[in-house]
Formats: C-alpha cells, structure tokens, sequence
C-alpha cells in the first residue's frame, strides 16, 4: 500500500471484511495517516469474513458494480485458500485484474515457503508450551495441547518440535488412541513422570474419518470439546495420569507478529505492488527461499500443502 | 535457602512432592549448586502433590519419624491454604517449628497482599487477552476466556481489568446468564463488533450452587468441558455471534515468572529464613504494603482472600 | 477519564505535552472513542514536555487564562516529582483545584507503595537480564547493565534482585571501584565465569560526588558514555575479563505495561475522579498496600523515597 | 546428538568452549540426560572461545592428539565463519571428519538461507524497537539503536524493516552522515516528532573506511562508545533533537530462541548426523527454502553474504 501510494502516487482503496466490503462497495482510503502505526498490530484494520461471492446470488453481479463504481483497475486479495480461490476465478473470467497476497496461519499453500501469519501462530504455541514443561511438578500428568489446523498440521508439527513435545498429532496421520496411550505409558515406566502431546484440532482417531469431535460448525470452525478435551479424557481413563487440556483457540491468531512475519508481510506487499504496476495479474506473490517470487494464482492453489513427511520423522527422533 | 546456607552455614534439605516427601522421608540436599540458576525458571524444582498426613493412616507418625531420622530443626513449607493448613497442625499440635511462605496463584490467603505467583498468573492471561483483542476482525464476535479460581476470582478480576475485558465473572458472584447475554447485545447494538468474557473456573450461573459445570475431578481441579464451553455455546446459542472459549489450563502456572514475583519470592525466602533462625515459629510471612511482615499462621489462615468488592466496582466502570 | 464521561457525564479535556499544553491552551477532547484501545499501549497519547510554567515569563498567566477560556473546573495531572510539584504550587496558590497521579518509571515518590510504569520497567530489564545469563559461554565475562535512574536506583534495585545480579550499583550507596572489581575477580577465583553488574545511570564513584559520567545534559537525562561504559572501562582493564555494557535507555519507558501496571493505572484513574467528584482537591491519590489512598500535595512530595537499606541487604545475600 | 545417541547407538562427546576444547581434550559425554530440557535454552552448555589451533604453536598436534586418544571419529563443529573455517582446512588436510553447522547471529554465511541464531536477534532487537515507538511523547526525539554486526547488516536491515525503522544504517553501505541528519529534519519538517535510526556496530560514515568508532579489541567486538554514541551526538549537535542511543550489546545474543530457531536448529542436527552417519564428510548443512541439504565446506564458506540490495530497497520505502 505505502509503496502504491509513495511511489507510484495512486490512490489505494481498501474492502472492509474481504469479499463481503467487495460486493456491498464497503470501503476505506487508505493514506499514509490511517495506515501508520500498524505494522506492530495483529489481526487486521479492515476486518474479514468467509463470503464467497460465488455462492450468493447476484454476488457476481455486485462485485462487477463496485468495481465499475470504484474505478477499480486491480484487486490486491490477501488471505488464504477461499479467498484466493475467489480471487483466482475473478482472474480467470476476466472480471478484475489480481495479484494475490498469501496470508494464513495453517500455511497450507504448497506454492510458498511460509504464508504470513504462521510463524506467529507457532511461536505463541511454543511459548504455552514452554510454560507448561515447567508445571511438570507432580507425578505422571499429560498435557494436551489443541491447536489450530483443521487439514494441515503444519502449526502442529512446529511447534511441537520448537516446543519438544512428546507426541504430535495432526490431520495428515489419522492416529491410533491405543497407540498414543502405549507410548505415553512406555514413556512413564522409564521414569518420565510428564508428557507433552500436540493436536492439531482437525486430527482424528484412526478409522474414524468423520467423527463428532472434528464436526464443524457454522463458523467454519472445529467445534470446542473437540479433540483436545477428547484426548484429555481417554488418556486419563485410560492411564490414571493426570491429563488435561489446554486450548488456546484465537489467541493464536492474534497479538503483535514476529519479526520474521513482519518482514515477509513488507515484502510481499512491496511485490504485489511491483506486480500490479508491471501489469503482471493472475499471480500470487510467494517466498522461495530468499526470494520472493510470482506464481499463477492456479498453480499456486492447485493443492494443499500437507506436513512434509521427512519433517515430521525428524520431529518423532523426539519423541522419546 | 540461600541464606540458610551463606549465612548462617546451616544445611539445607528439601522435601520431594510436598507433604508426601515428608511423609516418605524423600529428600534432596540443597545447596549453592544445585539452586543455581533457578531464578528465572517457574514451576518447583522440588515437585509437589496434593499428599495430607492427617487424611492418611500412620502419616502422622511417618512425618515424625521422617523429622527424628534427618534430625529436622524447623520447617519451612511453601504453599498454600491445604499445604499451610497441614503445617498449621503440625504446629499448633509441637511436632514441628513451622514457618510458612504463601505460594498460590490463586491469591487467596487474607494475612498478605500478594501470594507468590499470582501476578505471572495474572500476566499470562493478560497477554492472552491482548492477543485476542486485536482478532476483532468479523462481526460480532465473543471471546469466553477461562482462568483458573474455583473459589477466588482474583486472577479473573485483574487480568479483565489489565486486559479491558467487558465482562469478568467469578465465583464470589453467581451470574445471571440472562443479564450477562443481554450486556453482550447491548454492546453489539451500540456499535461493537467484539467483546470478552472473562470468566473463572469457579464461577457458576445463579441459582446453582452447585452445576455439573463446577464438578472438580479426583485431582482437584474443574473438569474441561466447564463454565468456559457451557459460556461459549449458551452465548451462541442464545445471540447468535460467533462465541469462542480459550482455555489456558496449566500455562497460567508455569513459565519464567514476572519480576515482580521473583522479588516477592526471594523476599519471602529470606524473611523466612530470619525468622526461622530467630526462633519466631508458628508463623507466615506476608507481603503488607511494602514490608514483609510475620503474622500467625492461625490468623494467617483463618478466612480465605475474596475478590474486593470496590475494586470489582472499578473493572465494572469500563464494561461499557 | 472514563469514569468521569459515563458515570458523571462531564466533559474531559486533554492536554498536550503536559504543562506546556496547560501553558498554550493545547487541548484535546477525550472521549470514549478516541481512548478506546489504548490500555495495551505504553508511552502517552497526550504527549509530554518538562515544560515548568513558574520557570518561563508569563506562564502563570497563561495558565489562568487557559483555565479560564476553557472554563476547566479542576485539573489531574499525572507524573512525577517536576510535575506533580507544578501542581502542587498551583493548588496551594488557589490557581486551580487538582488532584494528581502518581507516574514514574523512577518509583521515587514516597507517598505510594508504587507509581505507574515502575514495575513494567523493571520487567523490561529483567528480561534483558535473562538473556545475558545465558550468554556465559565463554571465561571470564563481565556484563553491565545501565538502567535508568537519576537520584533513586529502584529499578537497579529490584530488576538486580530479580535478574540474579552479583553486583548492583544505586545513587544512594557511593561505589569503591576497587571493591567492586575484588568483588568480581573472587567471584571468578571461585570458578564463576560470568558476572551481572547492575548500575544505576545516577550511580557515582565514592569520592567523586560530580563526576563527568553523571552529567545530565539539556534533556535531563544522563549522557551516553556514561556509568554503564565507564564500568565497562574500568573493568576491562583492571581484570582483564570481557567486559560488556548494555544500555537499554528509552527502551525501559515504552511498550505494553505490565498487567500490574494496568490494573494500577485503572484504579488511579477512577480514584482520581473520585476525589475530583467529591471535591476533596490538594490531594495526590496512592497506592498503600491493597488500597488507593487520598495523600495531601504536600506530604506526597515532601521528601523522595530512597531504596530501602533493608532490600538492599536482602539482595547482597544474593551477590555471591 | 539425540539422533546420534538414539538411532545409531553412537557415544556423543561434547568438546567445552569451541576449538579451545579439542586442543586441550576438555570433553563432556552427551547423553539424553545431561541434555534433556536444553531446547528453550539460549547460549551454550558447552561454553565457546575464539580459539584458533592454526594460530597457535603446536595447536594442530594438539588436535591430532586428542582425536587419537579419544578415538574421535567424526567433528561435528557448530559456528560461524571463524569456527567453520579451521573445520574446513581440517578437512582439507585429511586430519578430521567433519560436519559443519552454521550458527551465528550474523547470517553471513552464504550457503544458508538463515543461520541459527539471527532470527532470534532480529526479534530481540524488533521487541526493543517496538517499545521505543511508544515513548515518542515528546518534540523532535531521535532514537538511535545500535545492533551487531560487524562486516554484514543483517540484523539491522531486519529489525529495521520489522520494527519501521526511518533509517537504517549498515556496514556495506558507508553513510553519510549529513544526508542521514537531512533526511531526519525533512521527516521532523513534515510534522513527524520521532525518528528511529537502526545502526549496524560496523556501519562507517562514507569516507572514514577505518574510523576510531569501528575499532575491535582482543575479544574481536567493536568497543562500545562506537557508533551508535558517534550518532547521538552528531544527531544531537547538528539538529538539536533529543537524540538518544540504546545499545542491546550481548542481550541479542541470549535468551529462549524464537521457535524458528529451535525448529532450525533441531533440523541442522538431525541432517548433520545423518550426512555423518552416510559418510558424507567435508560438508556443512544448510537451510534452501524448505529443505535442508549439504554443501561442500570450501563452497559455503567461499565468501561473507552481504545485505541483498533488493531487500533493503524494499526498506527504503518505507524510511518516509
């Protein structure tokens, strides 16, 4: 945005609540004045919300007018697979020119190295998990960590090893609860008297692919008494310990991001811009390595990233 | 400790597991080098358990034992109401020299300002609270936070005030959920997007006393699946809005501590130490103002520390 | 400022840059929407300036015509020693009714248990504290700390007691160089490898009352190449070990407060109103144990509070 | 190690204090106790120097010596430029096998896409930017934070871009200091009261290639009183600005790393024993993107990574 509005002297225009400010023509100017400042801030200033313009009637049509009324010349779309998907069938039919920017906390774009937003999910992860290696006061207790990732445990998997956990569950491995509690049991006959189990909120038990603790509600959004205070329980029935669950829901989407996000923010908004101005559309900008790249926005949403398996064979040498 | 050792050349013991170490006689040496650089760390190097000799058969007269085989002068417990209840006992019956440090997060015990603990506790959540805010993103979204305090909501009443929370509930003061639901529309309908409850374990909806909600476990501790999910899907149900319970369990008790419980502890440790070497037993220490003080450990104990109703007044002020 | 516009309907006027706002008429209408997020954000919306209106020509008068123009009926200032001893002239000359807020980082008035802003600069540098320990990876490694405080060494004092320093160095207590570094060089005969000195910016040489690193300069403040880097100096070459200053300056003043400084600031501020409300002028309000306090101008700045030799004592035990 | 003990069934020996400890056979047996807990840890159990055996007399028979009689059959050295390079003439001369792993804050290495370490002193110095941002309370106020650094500017241009720095000063850019003090009065001009410089410790006004303020002593750092302080003052006398230095010094360098360090940290060792185990000597590990491969020592250390000029052209959009 700055740069647009530096460099380039055009006038930048933000959507309040993504594609919703879209089809109603809900918008704010964006100068340098209501725009500083926010670099140390999470969450967003101008809002979201999961309409799909494609799935209401007539969304088409609106977006088409705001477009028209705004003298739109290019769209900056910022988010993750729905709202990039919207984005990209946008580009395709020819209905804007876009550049899309990737932001989620699941970092689930294969086509990226990190999305922005997911290195601060798993660091405010890690830090609870920090905190409770020290409560380890008490004789055999488990704690069981529900965190976000409904089809791709990539918050799982990091924080898990950043925060040594000794158990990582997630999506892209339906686990077996038998087995859990075997290892958790094994673990304590060492001598071991606290364990540390990471689930990512879309994990399941082996040969249950649709169970009621990963029913989704309204909001998109795994249901609480969901997996954390399933394992919660079955471990402590299971094993006597002492197991509970912690479940730190939208704290992790929140809050000042790190550094590391900060910087791949700036550059990414930087790029999209070059992009936009170069009349480069139907793109998504994306880190590879140290670069930052551009991808077609149908390459980069042809499939989800999943936990690399070698990645999480590295975290299971932890396991203990 | 410290002290102890430096300055008067005494030896140092520590009990494993709290009550139970004394009971089975399971000690640890302590002295400058195994104590060095705990500092910073939270939790207890030493264990702790929920073990009450006078609930047990012969734990009496093990703990004599245990006092005649390690040739105990005096005892120094850390802890609170039940660890200090059992040392008060002890005293009062001329088994042990008994002086007492309040350690609780739960900031419950009347005889002193502060126990130790409870401002980390305070601050972890206030962090959590901080994060949440700044997720705001959609429309009418309601954050259910719930702390630890089954009888006490100190932790609820200053880290809502510390995080501008727009409601706090706590066990002092049994909620009407009609009133509280009524509150959050009230808000929504003058413009707010987003509001937080903060709400302690212990806190039960009026005209029942005692709710399945409220249930504590074989460890003495609300069971998950408490007041925090029955908040999130009563709000739900009953408004509409996007309700969402985070739990954050035992992270409220671990971790580095804040500076100002590091101070308050190593100030506690040695008043201890003084007053023990003194000969001035059958006493806690106790943070008044900006004195450390001695006061009986009967006195110390005789009611339980309940949220202060001005100051309760104070966080409503900004409920808005 | 809250309590003031819902509970009493009033109109609150900020002003700018603290006295020099007053001076100039610089005002700003407080609202509830232009205060709206602001409890997690440290430093001052309204600015401030060391401005003294008895110092310049004509500043009383400007004063009363300020006063009179915006039909102001009594003032609240918040701040230290220079500010609040404005205040308390005005007060006592019957120029304008005030009730005062006690706000320092330098918790030197002693009056209160503790004003605003102390305790999350005392956070701030025990967490940088933190990070030095475990620095001490090679032999014979000195680091030394320059925090802020002119005539009062609180936050060395508590931030040392807290960080685990071997050495803290306050205005109060003049320093022999030459026990300083005997201190540090049997730390190190004893197998230590690494020593934290804590110093106050306003800690001197004994001998050497004015001494060029004490200098402060047009701002008020210390100038760099002060304490800290003289420490570093004279270390370095009396012992030969590695030695390091770090000076975290403004660092110390800003960013999110401590939750305890939260609650803190909250309840000065509607016992500030309070007071105000019920016209008791003259007084500065003050933290006294669990209570806010109503404390007469005059006796509030009577006399500076100096680190209690006591705390002192209870830190050396720890400088080993 | 873990993978080395666990997997292999290997005996893992740690050498104390760098290349200092395998001249003089100082070692420590790692095993999964001594080394359980380490993760959240900064610095070093091991201890480091800057002990170069080629630099000594008889260092390399020294060497030989205590890989002969501890049966040593592979080195797995941890560090920089300085510590990678006696393990690649090591290499190089057929005397050890090695597996390099690049840890340093600096990042210079350009092999690696990130060093262990630096993203943690980017958050240091981003956390320590961000409180700065709050105190800009008063007129015309220039901080300047000096961070490491010496030959490449990293960690300035990172911080820098993190925490929205208005100038960033590094060590492959040569400043000068007029055009720095003429861009701080044009923003101040413009209505800005604040201004935030981030200097690398091996910045150098243009011109003054070799300037006293960048000289190192013996334990290699740049001496303070370098040129974060040369900053303050000229900002100060050239512009009348309250211009302030923070200098972090060797806090960058400890403390929890960010769970993207600890998750880098924990792939490089993993990867590192897996080439060893493979026979794949001569190599260091290294992070491309997602995935961690080997790189021939000679090539990863055949020259410094400077700042990319892309990337700190994308900072400069934002220096305004």
């Amino acid at each position: 945005m700055r740069k647009a509005v530096k460099v380039h002297g055009n006038e930048a225009l933000g959507f309040r609540y993504g594609w919703a400010g879209v089809v109603e023509g809900h918008t704010v100017r964006l100068d340098l004045n209501n725009t500083s400042g926010i670099l140390p801030r999470g969450g967003t200033i101008l809002g979201s919300s999961r309409t799909n313009p494609y799935a209401m009637d007539g969304g088409l049509d609106k977006i088409k007018e705001t477009l028209a009324v705004e003298a739109i010349d290019m769209l900056i779309p910022i988010g993750g697979e729905d709202t990039l998907g919207v984005a990209r069938k946008l580009s395709d039919e020819g209905i804007a020119n876009i550049v899309g920017v990737p932001k989620t906390i699941d970092n689930d774009l294969s086509a990226t190295d990190f999305t922005f937003g997911f290195q601060t999910a798993v660091q405010i992860v890690t830090d609870a998990i920090d905190r409770l290696h020290t409560t380890a006061e008490s004789h055999n207790r488990v704690m069981v960590v529900e965190v976000m990732g409904r089809s791709a445990g990539h918050i799982a998997l990091w924080s898990g090893m950043a925060g040594g956990a000794d158990a990582i569950l997630v999506p892209e491995r339906p686990f077996d609860i038998d087995e859990v509690v075997a290892h958790l049991r094994q673990r304590h006959d060492r001598g071991k008297t606290f364990s540390i189990v990471v689930v990512a909120e879309g994990a399941t038990p082996a040969g249950n692919e649709v169970t009621a603790t990963a029913e989704t509600d309204a909001f998109g959004h795994t249901r609480l008494g969901g997996i954390g205070v399933f394992l919660e329980e079955e471990i402590r029935e299971r094993t006597g310990y002492d197991s509970r669950a912690t479940i730190l829901g939208h704290v992790q989407r929140g809050g000042t991001p790190t550094a590391f996000d900060r910087v791949l923010a700036t550059r990414f908004g930087v790029a999209a811009i070059d992009a936009a101005m170069g009349g480069d559309f139907g793109k998504m900008v994306a880190l590879r390595g140290q670069d930052i790249v551009r991808v077609p926005l149908g390459e980069a949403l042809a499939e989800s990233k999943l936990v690399d398996p070698d990645l999480y064979a590295t975290a299971e040498t932890f396991f203990g």
